[in-house]
């Protein structure tokens, strides 16, 4: 930690300052965790009731809020306030200074990384010990290649890529700029592609590779395979979250938002700004529009238009799914209410039988569960006929 | 890529060739990405609108689906024309040629792996960069052990293993001959396995191993735990997809192809050929015949036969979950329907009482939602007695 | 294996022998796995079948069995008997004996190891080649940092932890005493947090740590994410199976217990002694108190009170799960049943209607699905008027 005051933040971010302007902040913290030492911050209405009982000695308020809301300046109370526009991101800002990251280490390839020499590193890279870069391998820029992270032979590479600690790269794989892969993720193992000849599943070679576009963030743990053929893509600025698989040819849209331990089957397409949630699943070859968002666990199996939103297994409008939610909760209820109506019924049809003077046994019949009793050819078309 | 003509990869796969033999083909691509440099392939009636509009040059045909439907002809037009038996399997042959894969490293141990003296390497095997193979370890002849692979001590693998970067092998464990395992993967951790003793969960020691038979492929980030005392077992020739848990003490049968995301809880025992889709779970213990088919993201806590189709949670015959969603669908407007009918069977009862000099608030009470109100003693037997 | 005899055995753990004490006993098994050869044991009731056709040579059996039910002895027959209180922790206390672990490493920091001079490794701490220790890291005594293990800047380590193969923690990341993770699981990398500004989906810098606390035991493939700003927390004894997901800011109680691929979104706050099975998914905020169940697959929305047990998606109370679960089963049936009923109904009223001299059409006007209609305003209420 790097202690500060008030009006050094403040000048950090632009903020105009209320109260002791010369407190000394030691760092950051939420509402919950502060202490007299700390700035903290409040973006949304419902940090009110933390705001009122935290003990920060300083906190950074989103301006449209703070005048929106008399309350807010009341839960304050006579704490240090700084006013900014955005007060998440102004907090963010501060720790980068309260908390300053270990320097970064001296571009260059350590000795004790396997580089093979047809590997072309550009200027800025830092390639840590234990990494395995075979032949053939080009890397932009400014990237960051942590220990033992394995890049097969004939990637490529943009600049300013980072790949964290044991991430994998199967040959041939192109990620773009600024792409961050986190830990344990493997891209580029074969697709999941049998078929079964003489009774044994026979393998599929897959002599595709698996493109990254620009800008993407990809989660621990998460799995990318190659396309037999072409590409399997991750378009610009989408992010994967841990866990997630994504099978062989898949083509994910720019700007994506794929949730932990979701799975998409082979050649899937999905459009723009899909946001799908955690464990989601999604059959092979299924067309996802743009703008669509997908709730949790869900399970699609059918192409999905534009801005729909979806829920469920099998996966429907999020509003027709909820409804079903909800009336199967009345299942056990509904159950025995059409038990007792089929009672009701039946007494009924023996009362009327008695009221009409038609004999018990003919309308019992209509007891018995016959599927496809119609009105004209029921025993009660037949009852009442003598008696219209 | 290394350009061939029509006539070199003709000869290649044995094909009849129609159209310009000559025609210099630099790739194969599927038939939407091909352009005229290229070959492509027709394995399926599915394809023939994609052939009416594809840029492929050339196009590997099933002579079968060729002779069977003259429209495949038409839509291939003026293309050289490749006819097979098998155009899938021609094809990627064809790929083999097209895409020369990077020679293989030469056989032998990298000076960076650290392999312990007591290992033993057969001949042919390559152990590269960062591989840790520890004592008492055997390898067939043939595999290759990519970098950063590390193999636990005791460890016995057959001929012509694979092991792709960051794999894990705790010690003790056994593969057949031809096992592929993906990057990331790990086999052999510690089962889930503890007992509550003094309000701590016990850790149970795990003596067992995992055994993973002949020509069995797994997927990337798989976990396979070792069973507590005796084997943990995955059967010849078995298919395991990326991001698959398979806990302690589980037996797998031959040939079972086990998608991404499936949780095989401790204890399961499967048959031959199983078929089990993205993200299901089994309960421990149960045990799952021969030929099964088990559906997405299914639930399965019961023994399942031979031959099953099982779908849903908990996992039932497929035709019955299926009739189950379609029902649901219409849950919300049953519930409607149900409520409707009780009123109008509250009317018809108050019109009879009224029809039949009955007074309405006998009748109202059979209105009331009584559990179980059967014919023989409900109000309206009562009431419709004196009318008989 | 080390041989030993029914004997020796007996008085490792403190046993009654019974049959031959000299019997030479080989390894340990269990029943269905065993010879004659072998000791296997008994610890329930469940064993009674297994038992009477095992070959096993010997048995330890748990005396209170034993003693409760005359046919486990029948069905020990004349094999030798071990008695002790526990029969499957004194069981495994056995087969440590009978399967003697290769012996630990001798402490010390492997020279194929990159350990950062200002890292603070202490005595009794084995670390392997390939491990990668950075800058300002504290490890505690009888640490065991296996092979290819990456333990980013300013980590701290208690005493007795075992990080195995491949794991990574990022910086910053503290693991109390005896905390122990197993390969392929990667500690604080960043959470999943993005605001989308100008079409883009920014990062949220992650300030925060994860923190483990004593005695945690962690499986294979986990991904554990850092705070944005404070910590991730996993308490105390608690132990998380294979590809489980904690997102950023989760605080997870004391022993817990999390099994396979379940995926818990941020900042969720659990109890103490939770048992969630796999494959659950729990939304972001939600809190879950002591001593709660989780049944697999469930999906949980809400907060869970104290010593609930839900299942389902939406996970509710087990019971209503269950017997909606049942209901569902017979929805089919339901609709069909509705159907009818809706058809005797209108049968019904025609029947009245003809009865009482009313004209059909009025009756059939509430075949109509009006839906509110009210047994005060609906048409039957009129129609019976003028009848009564």
């Amino acid at each position: 930690m790097r202690s500060q005051t008030a009006t050094s933040l403040a000048e950090l971010v632009q903020a105009e300052v209320s109260g002791n302007a010369d407190l000394p902040i030691a760092d950051g913290q939420a509402l919950a965790d502060a202490g007299p030492e700390h700035i903290s911050f409040v973006a949304h209405k419902r940090n009110l009731e933390e705001l009122a009982v935290s003990r920060a000695g300083a906190v950074v308020i989103s301006r449209s809020l703070y005048e929106a809301d008399a309350r807010i300046a009341a839960a304050a109370g006579d704490r240090t306030v700084l006013l900014v526009q955005d007060a998440l991101q102004a907090f963010l800002k501060m720790l980068n200074v309260l908390r300053p990251q270990p320097a970064r280490r001296e571009p260059g390839i350590s000795h004790s990384a396997h580089v093979h020499p047809s590997a072309e590193i550009s200027k800025g890279t830092v390639v840590y010990p234990g990494a395995h870069i075979a032949e053939d391998t080009q890397l932009g820029e400014d990237c960051i290649i942590h220990p033992n992270v394995v890049i097969g032979s004939g990637c490529r590479l943009g600049a300013g890529v980072v790949l964290f600690p044991g991430v994998v790269l199967y040959p041939g794989c192109q990620l773009g700029n600024q792409v961050i892969v986190h830990s344990g993720t493997v891209i580029g193992s074969d697709g999941f592609g049998y078929r079964l000849i003489d009774g044994g599943h026979r393998k599929l070679p897959h002599f595709g590779i698996v493109r990254i576009e620009d800008d993407v963030e990809i989660g621990s743990c998460v799995t990318i395979d190659r396309a037999m053929i072409g590409e399997t893509v991750i378009g610009r600025g989408s992010r994967l979250d841990n866990l997630v698989h994504i099978a062989h040819n898949c083509q994910l849209g720019e700007h994506n938002l794929i949730m932990a331990s979701a799975a998409i089957a082979g050649s899937v397409r999905t459009g723009d700004y899909l946001t799908c949630a955690g464990q989601v699943g999604m059959a092979d070859h299924i067309q996802i529009g743009d703008r669509v968002t997908i709730g949790p666990q869900s399970g699609i199996v059918r192409d999905i238009a534009d801005g729909e939103t979806v829920v469920g297994t099998p996966g429907e409008p999020a509003m027709d799914t909820r409804r079903i939610w909800r009336t199967q909760r009345k299942l056990p209820e509904m159950w025995k209410t059409v038990r007792e109506l089929q009672n009701r019924i039946s007494s009924l049809e023996s009362a009327l039988a008695a009221a009409t003077g038609e004999q018990g046994p003919a309308l019992n019949s209509s007891s018995a569960t016959s599927d496809d009793s119609r009105p004209e050819d029921g025993p009660y078309r037949a009852a009442s006929s003598p008696a219209a």
